[in-house]
C-alpha cells in the first residue's frame, strides 16, 4: 500500500554574529508558512538554527557563549521560538528543530526535537553523538575553529527511532486502505530517526536506526566550504574544497541512504555568516535506492520540497537489505567493542 | 612519508559454462604478465573468478556441483590453478584470487586468498560473510537464480586484516626512508582487508576492517545487470537495471572508501556469461576520499591500474574519522547484539 508524505528541507541561509534570534525565528515562520501552502506535512529545519555557527567562535566568557543557547529541557517554553511552535500547530505542519541545549544542570548539547503538530508536542528528542572538532581552539590564527567538543557533550540519548503520528493518513485514505470513519492511530506511522550534521558521516548512526526500522532519517547541517587550509595533505583552492565539502556531503547521504534502504531529509545552514564564514548549501532529499530526488538551487532560505512513498523502503529491506537473512552479527563484535584502532601484528 | 604501491583490478569477461578451468587459468596468467609488465605489484582477481558464476543454476547432483570447486583448504594445491602461482611467483607479483572453496569436511565456501610473492606462499584467506540470494530456486523459471545461501556457508574466518609485506620498500628506498642495507621487514607494510561482492553494501564489513587500521580493501564481484524481471517496485528496463547496478556498485565502495579512510580495488566478473547472463563491469580503483581514479573502460579482460599512495588515507584517519577521538561505541550496541528489526512501539 502506498504511504505517502510530502516533506521539506527548510533551508536556512546566512545568520550573521549580530542576528536577533526573533528575527531568525521569524525566517523560519516564513518558511514554514511557505510549506504549509505547498501542503508540505513535515519541514526539516538544519543544526543550530537559531543563531549563528558560534563553534567556530572561542567565548572566554560563559555568559556570552550562553546567549548561543537555549536553555532548560524545554524547548517549547523558550519565548523566542514559541512563535514557531504556534505557527506549526496552527497550519499542522510537523517539524524538526535543530538548536543548542543548556540543560537545568548546565550541560551542553548539540540538539534537536520533532515536534508533531497532531499530537501538539515535541514527541522525541536527539542529542549529537559525533561531535566533530576539537577542545582546545587552534593555534593558527588563519584556521577557522570549530569548538563542538568544547562547547558540547556527546549525545546521551542514543539513537531512538521513533513513531510519526498521523503523516500518512491522507494518503492511506486517498488510496482506499482506511475506510471513513475507521480508527487510524498508529496505522502505517512512518519510522523516523534523526541525526545532526557529522553523525551523517559514521554509518554506525544510520545502522541503528534501520535497525529500528527506521524508513525516514532527517539532520540538519553546518558545513565549512572554505577549509582548504585545513586539508593538509591536497592542498586546494577555497572553490576546489567547498565542491569537495559537497561532494561528500552528497556522498554520504545517497550511501547511507541506499545501505539503510530509507529515505533521508538534510537541510543545511549555509550560506556566507558574516560576510567570510562559508558554509555548503546542497540540502536534498534522498530516496532508498540512493538517488537524490530533490535538492537546493541555491545558498540562501530555500525549501526543498519532494513527495516520499515510503512503500519504496520495502524493496530494500525486504531484498537486498533484508537484516534477518544477511547480517551475521557474530563479526561484527569490535565495532561496539573497540573505539579505536588496533592494528594487526606484523608478519 | 609517502607510502606508493602500483595496484591493478584484472577484470575478468565472459566465462561460459563450457570454459576449460586451465583455458581460464590461462587468461588470468595473461593478465598477470601484462600486470607484471607494467610494474603492477599488486593484481586483484574477481570473486570466485575460474568458472562461470554457477549459483545462477540449479544443480540436483553434488557431482555436477562439485566441478566448480577446488577442493581441499590449500588452493595453491590445485593442479588447475598452480601456474598462477608459479607464475605470480617468477615475476613478483602479489595476487588476490576469488574461488569456491569445499574443504575437506565437505563445506562450501565463497573464498578470497591473497597470495604473497615475496613469502611465496598464501598468508591470508577470507570466506565471504554476506551472502545474498536464497537457498530454494525461484518458482519463475523466468527469474535467474542466485543460490550462493544454498550453495555456501557464511564465512567462519571473520574479518581479519593483516600487513601485506613489502609491498612498499620500493617507495620507501625511493624517497629515502630506508637507506640502502636497512632492514626492511615489516617497515610501512601496508594494512590489507578482503571482502567479496555483496560484502561491499554492508558498513559493519568495511568497519571491522578499519578498526584494524586497513588502508586497503580489495573485493572481486559478479552483480547481475539484468535483474530487472525481479525488482518489484520499479519496473525498469534491462538497460536502466543494468546503469541502476553499475550506480550502485559505485556508490558502496566510494562511500564506504571515503566512511573508511581507506583505498579500494574492486576487480569484476562481467560480460555475457553463455551469450545471455549480464553482469555489470566496473572494476575500479577509489581513494580514501572516494573518489575514482581509475576504473574499467569494457567489459571484458582488462587491467585497470592506478598508484596509490598510502599516506593519503591519512588525512582521513587522523582527522575526520580519527576513531578515537569521534567514536561512541556505548551508542552502536544494536549492530551487534541485534540481527534483525525491531521496530518502536505505537505512540
Amino acid at each position: 500500500m502506498p504511504r505517502v508524505i510530502k516533506a521539506a528541507a527548510a533551508q536556512v541561509g546566512a545568520v550573521h554574529i549580530t542576528a536577533r534570534k526573533a528575527d531568525t525565528v521569524q525566517r523560519l515562520i516564513n518558511l514554514l508558512r511557505e510549506a504549509a501552502e505547498q501542503k508540505v506535512q513535515l519541514v526539516v529545519f538544519p543544526e543550530c538554527t537559531l543563531t549563528t555557527f558560534f563553534p567556530r567562535h572561542f567565548f572566554a566568557s560563559q555568559d556570552e557563549l550562553d546567549k548561543y543557547f537555549e536553555h532548560g529541557e524545554d524547548i517549547t517554553q523558550s519565548a523566542d521560538v514559541k512563535p514557531l511552535f504556534d505557527e506549526a500547530k496552527k497550519h499542522a505542519v510537523d517539524f524538526v528543530l535543530g538548536y543548542a541545549e543548556r540543560t537545568s544542570d548546565g550541560i551542553g548539547y548539540n540538539t534537536s526535537v520533532y515536534f508533531s503538530a497532531g499530537e501538539g508536542k515535541v514527541i522525541n528528542k536527539y542529542r549529537k553523538v559525533h561531535l566533530p572538532g576539537t577542545v582546545e581552539p587552534f593555534e593558527d590564527p588563519k584556521a577557522t575553529n570549530q569548538l563542538e567538543k568544547r562547547y558540547f557533550k556527546p549525545g546521551n540519548l542514543g539513537f531512538q527511532a521513533f513513531r510519526a503520528p498521523g503523516l500518512v493518513a491522507d494518503s492511506l485514505k486517498q488510496s482506499g486502505h482506511v475506510k471513513d470513519g475507521e480508527e487510524l492511530v498508529g496505522k502505517g506511522d512512518p519510522i523516523v530517526g534523526m541525526l545532526i550534521c557529522n553523525d551523517r558521516r559514521w554509518p554506525e548512526a544510520w545502522r541503528c536506526y534501520t535497525l529500528q526500522g527506521a524508513e525516514l532519517i532527517v539532520f540538519g547541517f553546518n558545513t565549512g566550504g572554505n577549509m582548504a587550509h585545513l586539508w593538509g595533505s591536497k592542498p586546494m583552492s577555497p572553490e576546489e574544497a567547498q565542491k569537495e565539502a559537497l561532494f561528500h556531503s552528497r556522498l554520504v547521504q545517497q550511501g547511507n541512504s541506499y545501505m539503510n534502504a530509507c529515505f533521508s531529509v538534510s537541510s543545511a545552514r549555509c550560506g556566507l555568516d558574516d560576510g567570510k564564514y562559508d558554509l555548503i548549501a546542497g540540502s536534498a532529499i534522498c530516496n532508498p535506492e540512493g538517488h537524490i530526488i530533490a535538492e537546493a538551487k541555491t545558498t540562501g532560505d530555500e525549501l526543498v520540497i519532494a513527495e516520499l512513498d515510503l512503500a519504496e523502503c520495502r524493496q530494500g529491506k525486504e531484498k537486498t537489505f533484508d537484516y534477518d537473512r544477511h547480517r551475521r552479527i557474530e563479526t561484527y563484535g569490535l565495532i561496539s567493542s573497540q573505539t579505536g584502532v588496533v592494528e594487526p601484528p606484523l608478519l
